[in-house]
């Protein structure tokens, strides 16, 4: 017989525990678990609420981050921004109480968004060194900055003002810093501070930041002076909505109609669509959203499904873009000097559970790239590196799936990464990325995400694919044609010696062993100006006549010749050639170097089977260009 | 110029966020990231409250689950038991609160402890379905259950209660019931509910499980009566303790003196020790804990880390043991006939970061079990097994670790999962399992974790290897055995024939052709009874005098003829037989299926090159079995 007592002495140990001493206990959770990580996180929160602060203030970002080792395994980090600062009432709670801030409820992309980063930060500092923080705020048009002291009383999470004064800081105009001091271990290498800001600077091109490490100073330069995109914020989309949430909705709504409802607290939803949903869900669009039962709210959700509604707007993201992707790729690439950027693509923006993303992918292949070790993976999501997790990542898991051999890259057993000369970068922008914890290491695979991740590493790898083919006919063709070139004339030559005649005209011999038209372009970089000669050769029997497509930003062409003509990619040239004949064309490009070392050629009304060195024209040439290869495959 | 106002718009938008509304948005990192998992997540965390509900009160779990479709992606899941029920004031907080729990500050193994784990449950319930949760609870003694209806207010995280009612409810004596409606997806397979139960049966062989899952029923019968070792609650020890808690910790003592306050809420911490770590700090004995600074506790952290302090009490762990390993391992394993159920490994207990662990392994190899695939890994934390996340596990990343090669198993490139026959079992039990994330899915990569599992892991591997050598050893002798006894004797007629003589005796020929020591066993069970034979051939030109050990625990010894010696770890004979000479040990068993399928034997005294059937005596048979095996590496 069990004691009567039992369930009241259990009763007497349930206790409610704060948030803060739950992540204390959990610090691992928020990317605490090893001294080394502990730095990388540290500086990771700060920069990330550095340069969403600046961004969300109209800002180009200058970031300053700074490690200084103060005894064994401790060290004194410091952020510092140039962005609007932050209200002095306001400082305790940002920095010292977990769950606080100001992106949670907006829907847009953002790189911080929970309201735990910062302030698990000072938790962490103080957990493991007895120490608090230190904040300097200074906001615009303030002569002076606030300084304040502050710990975390985990007990009850909030801040402890520990001391607050008034300091002259003239360095920023305006901006935030933020002093702590945290166990961890400084190290060098693939993950380290300085790599982690390496990566930070490829995607935030328009930042510059600053790295000071002990005595040792690094600079990442501001590779462009355009602010991304401002993010607009967004309401919810109908395919995402939970019924708990719907409900919520629906409880705190001012509206007098379900209809009005719908159509102010959704995006998307039209006088049309609103009526629709209402209809399928068997509503009268006129009742009050105060009278909707949960069985009612179940039918909307429902009809929300059904209603056909079109995707959320995706101005609440922003993307890198291919041509900053080229860029930061280019910045981090160079040693290698590898033979082929890939062009980046940027997918159209997707949703998932009715949150909006946008998937981009770049590569870089060859060079002294190692050949034999699995391709680098570089993961980013909202602007901020992966380094963690990579074997956890929905990211890793998209490029395990693709059958790699058929792209040109070795693939142990067919799946898994592949191994070669490359390295694959892959951008994730959400409103809301779906992490797999709140370290934020490793995006959840969510099909949606996978699925665009991998349509847009396809098409990367298709381009990787024409040009390693491109690069093994040429090649081969050019070793036949050395071959060709030196025993064709010797054979002829014996011959007219053994018969005692003169030596034939072996020309149109060496075009009918080749039977190819022979395509070619090299480019020079000059002064902000690409100097490109394209030749093409008709080592053919019969005479050649076809087009010749280049893929050109329109605003890049200074010059062309022959002049050719206009079409919406670049420049087409209608070309005749008889066999043995050739042609040069000339092209002058503005661009930065690394825009146009390799140029995309591509010919049409040829039988491609002759052709070496364009690839065959995609099938629509106009329509956008994802569909284009999708099709052909 | 910046707007001066910027920082005062940014302010106006900064705000609390309630935990309950952190999680409902970030659901995945509580396990409810798809239809299919949301179930098992919901089951689990349940059966877990179930479990230690029930041992906290000591008494023998019977837990019933219960699946019912109500419509088309919506389950009605009930998850009941015989615990000692839930005061009535406490169940609002208990299921509609979360981050309230009795476990959260206590040092001991518990499944649960976070006080998230339930609550979560109704906040997912009621997020996807809109409907609240049905709780019953009766309390030992009461006639009627309480039963109360409830939902969460995640805006503020608090209960709210939809109504309540005293019921009558006579199932059970005393118990907990929760009822709650789920969007979810039920499945078969390798991670479904069924599943899930089945493996919880494994580690939990004290618990009766009955699960319904539409109209059929499954039981999981108990196999043991005994309940685990009760665990007891443990004072931190020295080892692991930050600076930030042992500041919170003195802030908060009741101690008068240095030295008392660590003698009282320390583990292992003596007189001695205390004023050990005083003096290596430098701090006088006596002060007053109020009265140390930061960096006087640091100096205190500092000497603890250096004077040896002996390792905390392992009372607060309760391991599954071998002999239940293997029984629960052949209950899941039998459909696949294996050759061979390894002796699993429960490893001494150990630390990291002042936290006890200890590690269990257990492996099952051949028979059935596919051959060219990676092995099965059964994962278990605290006696919950996890189905998710493997690649992102210590667990798997110690598997990956091991040279599996020369164990016998194949293993691509010499790293990752091995492939072959072989089910591997791993279970981590301690006062603390680092998990990656809140979902509970995956251990942390700790590296006195993943140490301790690949030694236990190496000693379950080198009776593998023993194994599969003895068996290809054997295979090999006897393939030769049965050549020879067919070739020998027909050359002899032969020859015989030929030269006109009378066929001469071959016994050593044979013998001087084999030139080894054959031992070979057989067991036979029925009835609670091993009737093992073991046979010994000496096939030796010699006379072969050697000692013949084996290993059989003690209490399960009926009988043996001839009777030979005890030693600690079973029976030792001295064996002299000359050449042809064989001897027949007949012992009789007392043991449950499956503990004496292939007994081990091993010799000394003789060469081990001349000896097929039996292994070389480890070194020093008399000390701890993980260390001889140790020594032989």
């Amino acid at each position: 017989m069990l004691d009567e007592n039992i369930a009241e002495l259990l009763a007497e140990k349930q206790k409610e525990i704060s948030v803060s001493e739950f992540f204390e206990r959990n610090k691992h959770v928020l990317g605490f678990d090893s001294p080394v990580k502990s730095l990388i996180t540290a500086v990771k929160e700060g920069v990330d609420n550095a340069l969403d602060a600046c961004e969300e203030a109209g800002i180009l970002p200058e970031i300053r981050v700074e490690i200084r080792k103060v005894e064994k395994n401790e060290y004194l980090i410091a952020i510092q921004d140039n962005g609007p600062g932050i209200v002095k009432r306001n400082i305790p709670k940002v920095f010292g109480q977990l769950l606080y801030g100001s992106r949670f409820h907006a829907i847009r992309q953002s790189r911080g968004q929970q309201g735990i980063g910062i302030s698990g930060v000072v938790m962490c500092s103080q957990l493991t060194t007895g120490r608090p923080a230190r904040i300097l705020s200074k906001t615009a048009g303030k002569m002076a900055a606030d300084e304040i002291i502050l710990s975390i009383d985990t007990k009850h999470n909030r801040p402890e003002v520990v001391r607050e004064d008034v300091v002259l800081w003239d360095e920023v105009e305006h901006g935030t810093r933020i002093e702590v001091y945290l166990r961890g271990r400084l190290i060098r290498g693939r993950q380290s501070v300085y790599e982690y800001l390496r990566r930070t600077a490829i995607v935030n091109p328009h930042a510059k930041i600053t790295y000071i490490e002990e005595d040792r100073k690094y600079i990442f330069e501001r590779a462009t002076e355009r602010l991304p995109k401002k993010t607009v914020e967004i309401k919810p989309h109908p395919y995402g909505v939970e019924l708990g949430t719907l409900l919520k909705m629906i409880k705190h709504s001012k509206n007098r109609q379900i209809n009005s409802f719908l159509m102010n607290e959704f995006s998307r939803v039209s006088p049309r669509v609103a009526d629709e949903i209402c209809s399928v869900a068997g509503i009268d669009q006129k009742k009050r959203p105060k009278e909707i039962t949960v069985e009612e709210a179940k039918a909307l959700i429902n009809a929300m499904r059904k209603v056909r509604i079109m995707a959320p707007p995706s101005d609440c993201l922003s993307p890198i873009g291919a041509h900053l992707i080229k860029k930061g790729l280019r910045n981090v690439m160079e040693e290698y000097k590898p033979e082929y950027y890939v062009p980046p693509v940027t997918r159209e923006p997707a949703v998932y559970s009715g949150n909006p993303f946008q998937v981009e992918v770049g590569m870089v292949y060859g060079g002294n790239l190692p050949k034999d070790q699995p391709v680098e993976i570089l993961r980013f999501a909202n602007r901020v590196p992966l380094l963690y997790q990579q074997g956890a990542c929905a990211i890793t898991h998209a490029i395990e799936r693709i059958k790699w051999k058929q792209y040109g890259l070795e693939q142990r057993g067919g799946k898994g990464i592949p191994n070669g000369p490359a390295v694959i970068l892959v951008h994730i922008a959400s409103t809301r990325v779906p992490f797999t914890s709140e370290a934020k290491e490793a995006v959840a695979d969510i099909p949606e995400i996978i699925e665009e991740i991998g349509k847009a590493l396809k098409e990367c790898a298709r381009h990787l694919r024409f040009h390693i083919k491109k690069r093994e006919k040429k090649k081969k063709v050019r070793d036949k044609f050395e071959i060709v070139q030196k025993i064709i004339p010797e054979i002829a030559r014996k011959s007219a010696e053994i018969v005692g005649k003169p030596v034939p005209p072996i020309d149109r011999t060496i075009t009918k062993i080749m039977g190819i038209l022979w395509v070619d372009s090299v480019s020079e970089y000059g002064k902000g100006i690409y100097d490109v000669r394209i030749k093409v050769i008709n080592y053919m029997e019969k005479r050649a006549k076809f087009s010749l497509y280049t893929e050109i930003e329109r605003e890049s062409i200074r010059d062309a010749e022959p002049e050719g003509r206009r079409s919406g990619r670049g420049i087409v040239w209608d070309i005749s050639l008889k066999p043995t004949e050739s042609l040069e064309i000339r092209l002058k490009l503005r661009g930065e170097k690394g825009d146009y070392d390799d140029i995309e050629l591509y010919t049409d009304g040829i039988n491609p089977v002759h052709v070496i060195g364009a690839e065959p024209l995609p099938g629509d040439w106009n329509v956008e260009r994802a569909e284009i290869i999708e099709v052909m495959e």
